[in-house]
């Protein structure tokens, strides 16, 4: 994206979105995961507080708690109706009672490559639900999961590890009638410092990028069906994505780029920074909170909030704040995903709390197959060198506490969790932290070496009480 | 139980019981956690399988896999609406819809201990079940879920640990019109050599006896309903428990006192057995097939059916064969407790794979504030002797893999994982539950060390495909 300094992947319309609003360069997902960051943003609730603690489908079965309303239910219960609610593309959320869209057309209905990958069926439905929105002069809320870029090497191979050939008008590739695919010569490209710089990801890379630029070309048509439909006048617009790319480091880990996200937001009625920049501490929590007050609707009551609305951002850049910080509470991922992970990140400073620091981090499915993680993974076994500032059994060994100066370490490479230099920002990121977790309702808020006594005699006044694992 | 040869525990309706039919010496829970464990009965299913992988309540929020049936809804789609089902006392498994009885008296409608612990309720309203039964001519299915003898002491300490005190008449303890309280002398009990004898142990079990001598009670009134109802003559009786007591080594545990679960079934039809004892191994796994088969309906198309019938055991005993076993599959409990583990024992030897066992044991917030437990953990912290066979720390760590001669080691103490003598038997039990996992379709089958692969291009062929941890 060049609106955020890729000067390889070509993303012309939402540069052009960029440009109509506000970009922010601080904004985090609080989790790693597609069914829990997708939660995250509908129901402003963390991972672990939702109750969707990983993935929604198969054997993984996650599911927010019952009493865990989501923003279709919310935006029709607080305006009685008013607000016409659609979601288009990549849905992976339940159950479906607490996500209960006026208008749907996901996996549910279609195969996942057909509602998340073809940008003409994505614009044809979108045209659909602004039609009747417009027809009945209803304030809206759309939805739109591009299911790009995420991986498929796993499943269907045949179209490439992104699916980027799939449409692309190749043999036995079909074709999207409005994608004019953009390939990407893996040899020209800047592999990012956090990967390994070899052939594989490189073009692994050039593959990914053919598909955000699919994404970026639905997008485009998104923006022109908004203007078709003379709605583009009043309509906010947010962009973004729901974890980091799948690599090493990325999604499903809380390191930066696992959590880091783009985030656009463009308003027609708060013009002044249009093609600016924030540097605000944004959370994908704030989302929820935002989307309510564009509608100009009150959450419900007894909702916990964890988020702000981001729209105040949109009309000034806040004064940073000592206290600046964004969350992060990684669970399951897959069920059989035994990791937890609790995170404060401030303008500096990261600490990452590793819940199960016992175990091995675990790898998830389509990651394992990635030609990516098979370099890694071979060379391992075979004892052979790889231009990757980590070893594969460092990635999987991980304290239990990690401390990182982001702004002199990017990479996360040295922890300072044990340097007596540090001792006092430690503790204080320690308590931030914590105090996040109770105000959240954190289940694991004791983890691992207390229980949590939050009943009976304990309910007015819950408690950590040792295990004594250290005895 | 006399029946069991406890003859300290008083229960007099359980022995007459075990009189009028086969009491089952080899019975084995599959999980030891009260969720999946009725989740077990009603669905046929392991937890893994199941998707129950847990607690139901709370921020546990487990429920079953949507394709996944139970018995009610079974027998009913079965029986094209015949056979009327009923549930009476705790019910604790999800969601709704899967598990959707004619007839629910739970803690969904009442509060537990009224529903669950008062016999005289209990009693009233089997009767109103058995009266439409009767009525309306219907072949039955009516589940009892007793609350005795499950722990309190976490929520309502007031009533006694096990809400033994609860409606015993005592002052501020209201009273259940139908139970005589058996107070029991913790001077005068032994205790098993699988807990340490200690006073306080020895008063958590007087409080427990009072309990189960309370249930006894209320399976007398049952009975007698039957009687009354002119239904004893046409009515198969089955008693078990969903797992063992909540005592270290019992729940959440794969060890024998987790799991070893009584049993009793009594069918007016086969009285040939009537007042013996079987040692086939048997698991609760077999409830599900024995009530269709009681009911002479044919389990769905595609069901995968884990388990066999009993009921050909109530004619004659099986021969013993040489693959007789039973299998455990023990998930999370509570949600924050990351201990999967996977167990098969025959009738010599048990071997249990412990998959998160870098991790140190979980310890559930029930067991936790129980008396028991605190005594163990303040003396392991306080460097104090105590008479138990086990530290807590080894209670806490212990190995992948533990292999047990149960017949020599009945307390499972010595490990046998190591020794060459046991290679073979070794290998052949892990081959043994590989196949089962496989066959169970485990979402955990190649954990720790290895990740499932069973889409795409593995869909016809899954594998577990290796991480390298030991490179
Ligand atoms: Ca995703
Ligand atoms: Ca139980
Ligand atoms: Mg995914
Ligand atoms: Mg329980």
């Amino acid at each position: 994206m060049g609106a955020y300094l890729n000067k390889y992947c070509q993303t012309p319309n939402l540069d052009a979105l960029a440009k109509q609003g506000l970009l922010f360069n601080n904004a985090f997902s609080s989790v790693s995961s597609c069914s829990p960051s997708r939660a995250q943003l509908l129901t402003g609730q963390a991972s672990h507080a939702s109750g969707m603690y990983g993935l929604h489908q198969g054997v993984h079965n996650f599911n927010v708690l019952p009493e865990i309303n989501s923003l279709p239910n919310v935006l029709r219960e607080q305006s009685n109706g008013r607000v016409l609610s659609g979601i288009i593309g990549k849905k992976h959320v339940g159950s479906a009672a607490n996500f209960r869209f006026d208008y749907e057309q996901t996996e549910e209905q279609h195969s996942i490559n057909q509602i998340g990958r073809n940008i003409t069926n994505i614009k044809h439905y979108a045209r659909e639900f602004l039609a009747q929105a417009k027809r009945e002069q209803r304030p809206f809320f759309l939805l739109v999961g591009f299911h790009d870029p995420h991986r498929c090497g796993h499943i269907t191979p045949q179209f490439g590890e992104f699916c980027e050939r799939w449409g692309s008008g190749e043999l036995g590739m079909g074709s999207i009638p409005d994608w004019k695919p953009i390939y990407y010569d893996w040899r020209n490209l800047q592999v990012p410092a956090w990967l390994p710089d070899t052939d594989i990801v490189r073009q692994e890379l050039a593959a990914q990028y053919m598909t955000i630029s699919r994404l970026d070309q639905g997008v485009g048509l998104l923006l022109r069906e908004l203007q078709s439909a003379g709605l583009a006048e009043s309509t906010l617009v947010i962009y973004t994505s729901d974890n980091g790319p799948p690599f090493p480091g990325g999604r499903t880990n809380l390191y930066e780029h696992g959590i880091r996200s783009p985030l656009i937001i463009s308003s027609p009625k708060s013009t002044d920074r249009h093609h600016e920049t924030s540097a605000a501490m944004t959370s994908l929590l704030d989302i929820y909170p935002s989307v309510l007050d564009a509608l100009q609707l009150p959450p419900p009551n007894a909702t916990r909030i964890s988020g702000k609305s981001l729209l105040p951002v949109l009309q000034a850049e806040p004064a940073p704040q000592e206290q600046d910080a964004v969350y992060g509470s990684q669970n399951y991922h897959e069920v059989t995903m035994t990791y937890p992970m609790r995170m404060v990140r401030n303008r500096r400073y990261k600490l990452i709390h590793n819940l199960n620091y016992w175990s091995d981090f675990p790898i998830d499915q389509d990651f394992y197959t990635s030609p990516t993680f098979q370099q890694i993974l071979n060379a391992t076994i075979n004892k052979q060198a790889l231009p990757w500032y980590r070893t594969l059994l460092q990635y999987y060994q991980r304290p239990e506490w990690e401390l990182y100066d982001i702004k002199a370490d990017a990479l996360e490479r040295v922890n300072l969790v044990d340097k007596s230099k540090y001792k006092d920002t430690l503790k204080q990121l320690r308590q931030q932290l914590f105090k996040w977790q109770v105000d959240t309702a954190d289940p694991w808020r004791c983890a691992p070496h207390a229980v949590l006594q939050s009943q009976g005699v304990f309910k007015d006044a819950p408690v950590c009480l040792t295990l004594g694992h250290e005895a």
